[in-house]
């Protein structure tokens, strides 16, 4: 999987199914945060520590492909990756995937901002510098 | 209904279902704080009003007796009233029907704490007194 | 709104807050289909009424475009069309407004199948008169 | 802790915070349902296994002491023991803790019917005896 290096497993809670009988579509996104937090506490010392620097991470898009349904109990890897770091904004890309089946592709944008005063706030260089060591990591 | 003279109404949402096709039973605990949200707006000004106060009311406890399932579209009603004010704690009770069958009874603890301390604050008497007259308006 | 008539309105549940103070980006697709489902209930007779032909209809794809946050207690209105019925697929677009601000943007994406075989079905036509009609009343 | 043999963690994630900076007081509810279902999955080969015996279980109570707060990125530790299986009904208990600070306890109500009849239908003796041997285990 050229690309993504990161990747983290969430199982299907059965409070995530829907009536019909599948994991409802909106349960993607918030997994897909979870990716989030996990691969910045590994790769840039934890979501919480950005916050605790008074800069917050809103998410500005959210796109999901369904190409499969996803089912309760259901182990789902989430690949991704982070791109396109540029001043206050970034970009991750993801890939869902089932023992190999590609369930979803999604993509989610974000921007800093200043947790005070709201304005957009360029990401700090040491968080850029982790993101791009995560990337490159052979 | 005596004692129970506020109602507000829910439709059973589709992403608060769940796979055996029926509401899931975490939904119930989100309806009853969109009641007591209701509750508040229409008798006290709101809960954002006792936020923009300084007050946060915390929930530190929750029971609910389910008797009969909810589905999907399902108009339900919560009746509640609030109960019990002493100092920084009061009580809610509830009861949630669908076209007059009792689907499920509950009640939610609540305590008042400083937002910036957290320290417990007295519920402000004029709280306590729009909850009285809320109660026993005729 | 050219385009857009059909419009139902959502009040922020605390619940679906996170915190950032906010109303947390996942909550949007769910409010995205709780829309779909009132249109539905307006124009082809309701959701429930597909389920019970036997025709389930899958989210295949969902982009939200997030241009301002949502506060707890807001009201929004949830403008959607229904575009592009072609065979077994079709699609919503979506405007978030906050009295008149213009909150969020979305699309969604559907494709109709049976509900026991799972095989792509296509839209009956009486749903698709019903959109039909819908969308072209003055 | 006597009698909580069984323990399973979970890390509370961004979307289950609300505007209170806390974890939602609803999130408890579905974590104690992760738990039963792993519980389920070391004891009685999972949950799935009961379901496609086409017995569902169903909540019919749920009560919950919170007794301090919970924040986002907090490792949870759920400590359940299955009690009191009789016919149809059996009841579960929990802790929930962080690092060794008790942050909640809590109950479940549960009766299993067929899945087709809704009827009320006994645990089966293989099940009864699993949760024995889990309970009893050194």
């Amino acid at each position: 999987m050229e690309g993504f290096r990161s990747a983290y497993d969430i199982r299907v809670r059965f409070a995530e199914t829907d009536a019909q009988g599948i994991a409802h579509h909106a349960s993607f996104v918030v997994w897909l945060e979870v990716a989030r937090v996990a691969y910045l506490a590994d790769h840039a010392n934890g979501y919480r520590a950005l916050r605790e620097q008074g800069i917050e991470a809103l998410t500005t898009g959210v796109r999901v492909d369904y190409l499969a349904t996803a089912l309760f109990d259901d182990v789902l890897t989430i690949r991704l990756q982070c791109c396109d770091i540029q001043g206050a904004r970034f970009r991750y890309e993801y890939r869902v995937e089932r023992e190999g089946q590609l369930i979803a592709t999604a993509e989610t944008l974000h921007a800093t901002v200043d947790a005070t005063t709201h304005l957009p706030t360029r990401m700090p260089p040491w968080f850029v510098e982790a993101v791009a060591r995560a990337e490159q990591a052979a």
